[in-house]
Formats: structure tokens, sequence, C-alpha cells
């Protein structure tokens, strides 16, 4: 909970650029590098942006509608809070981004856990039109990551998205929900349920205060704090037009790894996985082991080496296998026929036919050698 | 057709050693590195390797039914023709190997191509345990490069390899196909009329003389001739450890491109494709366009960018684009409205009207401003 009465000036100016200038406001945020906050927000309602070529007028319209006390309060009725820079739950990998949000909406059971949530994080995106086997490859490495102590971190969309949350759900894990609109209106709307229990769990956040629609241009700014907030992006379905490569880029441009997941070449919609890896922005990843190794700790989360099974023959020395080879499987052979057909010497043979013995892969019987399966 | 009087010394010397030692029988490979053919064939019939701890004795049992006479008979008998190092049809891609092959046996209607068709080749290898999908992409590959004027060359397994034949042949294309055993058996049996129909339009090729079996430690050696004729590997599904990531080997050993198929994640039988990407060995790869700029003429073989669909909006202005999203579907609506939704300036939103006018994309009615579909 916040009160109103508790809150500076430079808090208030930005709850009201928050809701006065888009997330990727061009002219706000120079005017706010300039002059800080509270300065720019007089400029702006002085109609005079103090920069060329850049009007202030745009801001006119929305400034007429501002009531900062009357949004801390729909705050507050919707159960959020809201966090702003240097609080100690204050996500700080969004420090990083070149446009760092002027405040953050969050909704959760324990605000507080926002920052401790994040520290060890990986982001899951994808198509909202994804295919069954996205979905289970999505819900699959977010069970494999929440069992390894990271927080799920995703957009709430459908497709990808929500397969990611419902998996670190479905392990107990911890799940962000970033969403693109208010932190009170779920989006899309067949995901309430979904949202009201990752806000029970986890958290949803949101840099645009309660009631904001989610509008086009407000994905593609929510798509930088998937990726800020994240130690890593894991892109698991995507068109080569998908928005979630734009989280890859900003994921690319804060120098956190990026994971891609393939999938069959003849699928649309893992053509923009493909193109990330061919471009050398992501790395191609098969399972959470992988994507852990690539997001945790150096050294503290190695996956292990893929070493496909074991098969018979593998501990033994070369010239062993050769005579082995060169048994025929039905009946027993000699000493002089398998030097022909190895090509051995007969003392390298009978040495291969020792070791074969011993490894249970060979016996003598009356007719000669005859191969076996221990 | 060779005849075995206008043999060199040297030649007939190595089709000895391709009759009396495996093609990477390590013991005869130092033997005639250091002596030569002719003098480490005599060596090899005195049971004198020259070498420390490395007897000759091995060869003891094949020089007993050595005839190098018969062989040649056999090979003219199968309609085949060996090819020695320095001829001109010698594909010399295979001269960079470690055991450059003593002879090759080629059986083609015109086996005075092979070095022609070599000369812009790519392999296509992979599983013999192949999914409908990797047989559908190999052959796809493959007519892909094919029509580019690549030759496949490939090893007549079943499974990738066989589709990959097929899918040069149905397009008219160029196919080498290097085989384990000898030219004339076919291998396996049920590719006996896929191995005919390569040697009559394409080549046949093999170290081994006719008659020889395809024994394991052949298709390891046979796998380095089809990456060393060729000028990059393409692999399409391989497991962990199919032995199609042999020839990936001899590719990077070559300092060939390599190419991977990338497949879904829940199929062994991509994950040797997907590891060899993770490894660097392999470049991801997804139509034959790409393989064809990996292994083609730098330059000449561009493939084209990948861009995904134009989509309705893709050449206007931010501005401009931000007001159509802010424009309702169903209803018209106006400019002040417009400020509002999308915060922008009158200005803006006024040249971003005109804009959209002209683009058809927006229409002034009696009640304010549409959206419309051009």
């Amino acid at each position: 909970m916040n009160a109103v009465e508790q809150l500076t000036e430079d808090q208030r100016a930005r709850l009201a650029w928050a809701r006065i200038a888009e997330p990727d406001d061009r002219t706000a945020r120079a005017m706010i590098a300039e002059h800080g906050v509270i300065e720019a927000l007089e400029m702006a309602r002085a109609g005079y942006s103090g920069r060329p070529r850049a009007s202030a007028e745009r801001f006119a319209s929305r400034l007429k509608d501002l009531d900062v006390e009357r949004d801390v309060g729909i705050t507050n009725k919707v159960g959020a809070r809201v966090l702003f820079p240097a609080d100690p739950c204050w996500p700080q990998g969004v420090d990083g981004l070149d446009y760092v949000p002027w405040c953050l909406w969050v909704k959760a059971k324990d605000s507080a856990s926002l920052a401790s949530m994040c520290h060890r994080s990986a982001a899951i995106v994808g198509a909202r039109a994804s295919t069954s086997y996205g979905e289970y490859v999505a819900s699959e490495l977010a069970a494999g990551l929440a069992s390894r102590d990271f927080t799920v971190v995703s957009g709430a969309a459908f497709g990808i998205d929500a397969a990611a949350h419902r998996g670190a759900l479905a392990c107990d894990g911890d799940t962000v929900a970033v969403v693109a609109g208010g932190v009170d209106r779920p989006y899309p709307a067949a995901h309430a349920s979904l949202l009201a229990r990752i806000a029970e769990v986890g958290a949803i956040v949101s840099e645009v205060p309660p009631g904001s629609a989610p509008t086009r241009s407000r994905f593609l700014a929510r798509n930088r704090l998937i990726a800020a907030m994240s130690d890593g992006t894991v892109i698991v379905e995507a068109g080569l037009r998908s928005g979630s490569r734009s989280t890859v880029t900003h994921a690319v441009k804060l120098l956190r790894p990026v994971a891609a997941v393939p999938g069959p070449i003849t699928s649309m919609v893992s053509a923009g996985c493909h193109e990330e890896v061919r471009s050398g922005r992501a790395e191609l990843v098969t399972d959470a082991a992988e994507v852990a190794e690539l997001f945790g700790s150096i050294g503290g989360d190695l996956a292990p080496a893929k070493q496909g099974e074991l098969r018979l023959g593998d501990d033994l020395d070369p010239d062993a296998f050769r005579v082995w080879q060169a048994m025929p499987t039905r009946r027993s052979t000699t000493v002089d026929a398998l030097t022909q057909v190895a090509g051995l010497s007969v003392a390298d043979v009978m040495g291969a036919l020792g070791q074969l013995e011993a490894a249970q892969m060979a016996r003598r019987g009356a007719q000669g050698w005859m191969r076996c399966t221990p």
C-alpha cells in the first residue's frame, strides 16, 4: 500500500509521467534525462519541451485528466503497490535499460519479494499462435528451470507465455507476469484465472497505471522489461516477425544470454528461433539443464554432457572390437578365418579373443569361437 | 576398363594394398608413408613392418589369397573402373585426407566425370532410423541443391542417405554413392535398384575391391571419403551416437563447412544435429539456399534474407502507426480522442491521419475518422 501523503515530490512526478507519456516516448525521455522528472513535468505543463523540433503539446490532452491522488487510490483498491527506483524491492535488472521505467506497479501477495525473485530468473517467451510441441517444450523448460530455483518471467499471452507460467506453477515455482496494460486488467481476458493465480504465488508487474489498455506500443515496451528482469531469455517458438524477437533484441542489448529452442524447419513458427541461432544472437538449447548452464552461475549450473546410450563394445580396444565384428552371429568360426576377415595377425586375434571372452562377448566351443551377448 | 598389362608397378601395388589392408590400418599406412607402396608391399610379404611394436604378420593371411590380375578381371566384369591418384578423373578432395585411398573403384556410366561432379558438391548424411520429417527434409534439400547444380554425395544407406539420393535423382541431379563394400555389392540389398539407378546417372564409389563386404570399420573409413569428396556436409537427422557424426568430424578436420538441420528437441534422432550446432562444429540451416550459401562460391550463392510476411503498416512512420493502432475498428473517432489515446499532439495526429489517408488506411467520414483496410 502506498499513501499519497507519504510520496515524495519525485515519486508523484513519476506517477504523473507514467500516466501522461508512453513508456517509449522519446520527447518525455529526453526532457527527463536533461531536467529530471519534476522540472520536466512543469515544462510539460507549460507546453515547452526545451528541445528543438520536439513539441510538448502531445502531453496536454492527458495532463487535463491527470489526478495522481486518484491513481494512488485505484492502485490501493486493486491490491497493487507502486515501486520506485532505489526501493529495496525494485528489480535492479531494469536499471540497465535505456528507458528505465518511471515506476512499476506490482500485484503480488508479497511485492517485497520481486527483487529477490528476479535474482535468479529466466524469461521464457514465444509465439501466441504456438503449436502443441512449442507449448509442451515451454512448459517442460519452465518446470525444469523452476525446479532449479529459477523464477520464470513471461508475458501471460496465449501460447508459449501461458505454457511457461503454467509449467512453473505446476511445480510450485516462482513466476512473474510482466503485462502491457494495467496490473488490474487481465489480458487476454481468458487468462484472468491464470493471472489471479500468478498474483497469488508470484507477481504481476506493469509500468503503466491500473486501468491502462494493453496497446501495441506498450507490448513492445513491455518486452524490454521481460528481458531486463531476467538473467536471460529463452525463445521457444517464434515466427520470423514474432514480437518475442524484440525481447531477444533487448536481451542482447543488455548483454544477457539468449537461448532458442529449435523445431522442425517445416514449421514457420520455429523460423524465428532458427534465425536467432543463425545470426548468433541466441544459443541453441534442448533442455532446461542447458538453459540453466547458460543463465545460471558460472560453474554452478553445468549441464551434463550429452553422451547417448552406451553400446556393447564401447570399452573394448579397437582390435578386439574388430574381431567381434568379424565373428558371424549364428555359427562358430576359427582363428584362421578371423585373421582373414578382420585383417589381423594370429597373435592379434588371440589377444582380442581373450579380451572378448573376459567381457563375455565370445566363448570357445567345440567347433571354434562363438560370438555371444553378455 | 583397366587392362592389367597397362598398370604400372605402383598401381599394381596399390591394388594389392586395397586387398590386404583395411583402409584405416595404421601399420600399413605407416609402412607406406615411410617406404612407398611398392617397397612396403615387399616388406609385408617378408612379414617385416620396419616399425617397433608393429607386426606385418597381419597381412600374411590375405597375401596368400592375393591375385591382382583376378581383381582387375572382376573389376572389368562388374562394369567398374579403378582410379589412381593423379588420374584426371580422381576426386582431388580426398588428397587432403590423412589416409588417402590407395585407389578408388568407380561404377558409373561415365567414370571420367567423377572429378567434375565433385567439383560442386554437398554431402547429405544422417540416421538410418530416420523419421518421415527427416526423410522429407533430406529429399527437399537434395532437390534444392541439385537444382543449384550441386552433386549430392551420400552413402546409400537406409533413411536420410536414400532420401538424399532420391531427392537428387527426382530432379535429374548428379548424385554419388560412396559405399563401404565393393561397388558390385548393393548394400543394403533393398537398395539394389536405387544403386543401379545411381550408377546409371551418377556414380558409385568405393575404396575396397569388388566383392568386399561392408564391415563396420569400412563404414567408418567410408565416412571420411564422403566428407572429402564434398565441398561441405549437411547432417539431417542423427542420434547422439549416429555414425554420420563421424562424417562431420572428418569434414571439420578437412576444414570443410558443416551444416545441421534442426528438429524437435523431443526427437532423439535430431539430438546429434543439435549437439553439432551447440558445439560450434555445424551451422544451423533451414533450407537449400542456406546450404548453398555455406558450401558454394563466396558471393555467388548468397541466400536471400529471411524477412517474414509483409504486414499492413510496415512502411508507415511510428507516429502514423500509433494513430492507426489507436483508431477503433468499427466506428469513427475524433482528432481529440486520438490525441488522448495515442498520446500525441493535435499536429502529430493530423500529420499521421494525412499519411494514413494517402495509404488508404483511414478515411474521413461525417462523424470523424474511420480506420479502413486498403
